[in-house]
Parts: structure tokens; C-alpha cells; sequence
């Protein structure tokens, strides 16, 4: 069960290096890829299916030249072959602008999230079938 | 599977009863009591284990004189011991006033969330271990 849990908790951090590294072909690595699987950004509709979610990471990293997570409250509960994390993901990020060019510290903005990550057993690991993030409101007390 | 695929429903079903019902033991029974489930209300924090859980709707239902659910494009996904369901929720509600007194039509508002419920097979069948439900931007497109 810690073996599962340390393994779960690999695998939640290689989705965030492949979102921080804005790496498209990391972040396929990471999950399932077929049509039971989802993600809802915050703020978005919910949508569903490789093609989908792949489409999703795509416009988000053409439109994210920065961005830097530093997680917090995480929490792994495995059920038999399938898991999910819990936490709270601290933002900061620079939003794209048409000129591109360097990322200036003034540009940045901080954002928290609360997410939930759900993954499933595969033969070679653990991979992601659901990722939905929302947007924790600025006041909101500590859980 | 298909037995399956229906209980889960059913389950859901009972989730979204409880709440347009604000009926606090029929969400009792809906949810796992333990320390591993969690729920995120819209623009709230991930709160965790049942007591945190069960104080969030009741501090709801306490504010929430009326509220009714559409529910559209829903999906469920059954995993082993583990299922979950993704969909949108069409809501018309009315918030409370300290003074109480009857729900009036011109208090009514609407709001779409996107929301994933995560149920574990139990002897007596599915119980709720998470809730994320997050708000869809206005104008933001149908997946």
C-alpha cells in the first residue's frame, strides 16, 4: 500500500514537471488515453476523451510561456486500482501576450486551485483518467 | 457492468435528491463516513473527512431555501471497486435572506457547474468519497 501510494504520488508529480515544462509529449505520457478520460480546467467546460484533453494541453501551453506550481495539502487515497489526489495548487504564471518575448516579473499572477487528480492501475504504472481544477475564490478560509 | 453502470446512477441520483431536498440524512446516507472522502463546493477549499464534509451541507442547506437541478451530459465511468461520474449541473436556486419567507421567482439565479462525484462499492452498494463541483465561465462553449 506505501509502495502504491509512493507510486501514485510519482506519477502526480510527473503531471505537473510535464504542465510546468508546458511538454506536450510528457504530459501524453501521463495519462490513460481513451474516451473515459477528462479534465476540467478551471473555469471551463468539462471535456472528455484523448483527442479532447490532448487538445486542451496544446492551447494551454501555447498560451501559458510561464507557469510554476508549489503544491500544498496533498492528500493519496488508493482504492484497489484506482487512486486520487487532493491538493491545492499555489499559481504563478505568466499569461501569453501576441508579441511573445521575455517574461517579465511584472507580468506575473498568482492563482490558487483546488484540484483532484484520478488515476488507474495500468501494467507499467499509474495513469491519469481525470483532472478537474477550479478556482478557490481570494478569502476563502483554509480547509 | 451494465448493473453497475445503473447502480452508480442511482447513486448519483440519490446525491443530487439529497441536496435539491437539503435533506441532511439523506445525505448521510449518500457519502462514506470516513476520513479519506472530500468534497470542493464551487470557489470553496477541498474540505476533508466526513465531519468537515457533513458541516459544509449543513452550513448549505442552511443557506439554500430553494434550489433545483438539470442535469445534462453526464457520464459514468465504472473502474473495479471504483466508479465516477462527470456532468454538468444546470442550476436555478434561490439564496437565503435573514429574514426568511417565502421563495420569490425574481430571487432565482442560475449558474452552470461542472462537477465529478467518485463512488466506492461498499456491501450495500456505492457510496460518495468525492465531490468537485467548480462554476463553468459565462460564455465558455459546450464541450
Amino acid at each position: 500500500m506505501q509502495d502504491d501510494v509512493a507510486a501514485v504520488r510519482a506519477a502526480n508529480g510527473a503531471f505537473y514537471s510535464a504542465f510546468e515544462a508546458g511538454d506536450l509529449d510528457a504530459m501524453a505520457d501521463v495519462w490513460e488515453h481513451s474516451d473515459r478520460i477528462a479534465v476540467t480546467h478551471p473555469g471551463w467546460p468539462t471535456l472528455r476523451g484523448w483527442p479532447s484533453v490532448a487538445g486542451s494541453w496544446d492551447a494551454i501551453f501555447r498560451n501559458t510561456p510561464y507557469i510554476q506550481f508549489v503544491l500544498t495539502g496533498d492528500d493519496v487515497v488508493v482504492a484497489g486500482d484506482v487512486a486520487w489526489v487532493t491538493l491545492d495548487e499555489n499559481i504563478l504564471q505568466a499569461t501569453g501576450s501576441p508579441g511573445g518575448g521575455a517574461v517579465d516579473s511584472e507580468e506575473l499572477s498568482g492563482a490558487r486551485v483546488a484540484a483532484v487528480n484520478v488515476f488507474v492501475r495500468a501494467q507499467d504504472g499509474w495513469r491519469m483518467v481525470l483532472h478537474h481544477g477550479s478556482p478557490v475564490s481570494a478569502g476563502a478560509p483554509d480547509a
